[in-house]
């Protein structure tokens, strides 16, 4: 990984270092290049994300399809310029982030096409581009260092979570499916609420009223909340306790684009 | 506990070894018998969280049927099987796992009954089905280990949660019971709100909105909080610095038919 | 504080025994004595919650009046016994359990007055009753030291969360108080609704719809829930920190009769 | 910052002793001076307050713009005071505490001119009176070493929180917006959920209906909770961890009157 760049000019083919380039390795210049494109990144959620608001103006509409294109040309001439520096292209093209990086792409190309319908569904799935980000490495290096480090606690955690959610759903069920028929009428329904409730978020729309169903809550409460809320601290604590990766390459990514 | 399955063939008689399948132990073949019934105990929650749903189509409905029936014939042979490799039939008949087991499969034998208003509140009974789930060694040896080095701890937090509930009940019940005499009309309803706010649930159902009850409100939950939240820190803690089991035999469960 | 009840039969004069029986201490006698005095403590907190519910069937409403008359009888008992058996009266008439002890009974006593419009207010000083609750010896040793041992970081956790809930109120009145006059028509309304989101509880009797308090409300959420949770932070890790106490003698409380 | 205060009669000249005497530095009767300043910020903080109450009675309006009109005076004076005081006082004036001085009088200033309309706009900017507050040493530092120490670490978690939070707006938005236009109409407000949600205040102003909705909200609230929680827990545990400064004088404030 260590390519001489120090000695003067970078003498290695215009392929090998264009691989690095867009991985933002080997030069404060390629960082510049990574850092753009995920800049790049963040504007296309932002697009989304407004293009999602309806009734707007049609300057603005007009703007952000403008926008969408531009971005479409700079990810698809990304997908382009990856695939041709690729050392091995059909592996780049079926790995992980080959395929997110089409993903990228794919979806927003058929804006082009006249059949207005179906974009409404597909282009949704320009979201993956999100996915893109994940490649910026020092949060990506603390996420899967978190959720491999504690992967066998975090099964065993969702496990234990959805049992109590399910204890406190079938007991609520027996205490208020006759109360509110409506609110409570079938278990999937009472596991909304054991959700809301476990979880403390307490939405509202359904609640006991009964004084048994009340009390039963109780003591879901004092006991269960600890439960439920372990999938989530195991991640936090997890994150938390992942070390700054020391080097900037991440060795554990297997993107076919590296070697 | 070794039972020299390694050199060779099993030579031990079909009781004892039968016994052995049913808790997954000796093989990796039992291991998978087991598997198999935790799936069947998984596939029966689903079954019955299904079966709450009113106006069910008739033919899902008859499906569903069909699944329990058939859950249940497997659950009574595992039942009888369990009873004839019993090393003492009577323990094993009268101990938690034997009483559970029978429980599994009682209430759902009187589906077979003509009497249809009887089944509707009998059939919940099946859940007791549940608890076969947690013969799950690896789970259940955290949850014990959990309980039991924390009991005296568990038992002190959730008297001094329900101290502090209490105070927060009469409290608010004091300042608002003549703003809100419907939502705050007795001390066990001013409980229910207690319970909402210090869980910080907060469904919105009752809330003060006098000026001394919002301030009352302020301090009861800057300073509270903590102490209804710490019978469910205990748990979590308790699960989370739980010892990963050495062994998959769990000693510690007496269920009469694994000596 | 040894008695030397070890040797033989206890020849100390009744006064003294007397003293340590109330307290629970000398003897597994004496420990049945206490346990029964807290447990006659929760059933009048019983009777004063069911007491508060609205429309009570006459039978009940006699039987509660019957047993709070019982109560009040046991209480002035042990108050007296107490005040005969303390080695200076004076001095635990005027400590702080002292003070308890009569107030426990004191409300009650107006019970017998005929006037009946007096009593409703009076009653709930009954709830002081509950204090006498934490005599008890391991639940209050813990909360002492845990108060104690934080008392300095406890204070300046609660101005910090104080000025956090502050900047919040002022910064969502700013935003919302034009759009909901109603909801956030005053900093201390939008206080209330800052308490409200900062501890999570969320009632949703108030929250913004602007844009503008939207975004505050994801800033301060994102930054300040963890402010405003220290002080109930530093309560759960103070009274999970606490050692168990050794003896079961609480040398830090002055009641001026075990003396 | 040794002023040879103890060997007996303060003989540095008045300027440099008003300057220390401002800071609550030097001697007992200084922080006296500074706690007095303390107090007139936090009644200040209790006037904006009452002041936002719609219809006060003319009496305590009055009597509040007086209470405002004395404060003005006094912060004018202090500002005053430390502007002759300093040693440089252009460095003052300019420094971020100088501007926060004069920006805590300038607003009120505008409160003499008879336009009564500009008035209320500008007045509310004497809030930043409160960030005086923050001169109050020991809980300042405390806050500037926690955010010092963790800043890489809080800038990370708000950026994942970010992450999370857009992930699921843009999941829910795509189960919900069909069953609800209205809740769920774009993304942004689909934002508003999930900080909502994920936060866990569950407002209840907007909630999923849908099956597919109501499952999402488990995936995400099981496994998100955690990385939302990451920022506000980072903080809590700087706070937390922060050593209590052993020097009254802060050496890290840069404020151009304390050379």
């Amino acid at each position: 990984m260590t390519h001489g760049i120090a000695s003067g000019r970078d003498t290695r083919p215009l392929r090998v270092r264009l691989d690095d380039l867009l991985d933002g390795e080997g030069s404060s210049w390629a960082r510049h290049v990574a850092t753009t494109l995920y800049l790049l990144i963040l504007l296309s959620a932002l697009v989304i994300t407004v293009q999602s608001i309806p009734d707007l103006p049609p300057a603005l509409h007009g703007a952000l399809m403008g926008l969408e294109v531009l971005l479409l040309g700079i990810f698809t001439l990304e997908y382009a310029l990856r695939l041709w520096s690729a050392p091995d292209r059909l592996r780049y093209a079926t790995s992980f982030w080959g395929v997110i990086d089409l993903m990228a792409i794919l979806p927003a190309l058929l804006f082009l096409l006249p059949d207005a319908q179906v974009l409404r569904t597909l282009r949704v799935m320009r979201v993956f581009r999100m996915l893109k980000l994940l490649r910026m490495r020092r949060a990506l290096a603390r996420i899967e260092y978190a959720i491999a480090s504690s992967r066998d606690e975090l099964i065993l955690a969702v496990f234990m979570a959805a049992i109590m959610l399910f204890i406190a759903a079938v007991g609520i069920y027996q205490f208020e499916h006759k109360a509110q028929p409506e609110a409570f009428g079938s278990i999937p329904e009472a596991l909304w609420w054991a959700l809301a409730t476990l979880t403390t978020v307490g939405y509202g729309d359904v609640y006991p009223i009964t004084l048994g169903g009340r009390i039963f809550t109780a003591f879901v409460l004092l006991i269960g909340l600890g439960i439920v809320a372990i999938p989530a601290g195991v991640i936090t604590s997890a994150l938390m306790s992942a070390p700054e990766p020391t080097k900037p390459t991440d060795q554990r990514s297997d993107n076919g684009s590296s070697q």
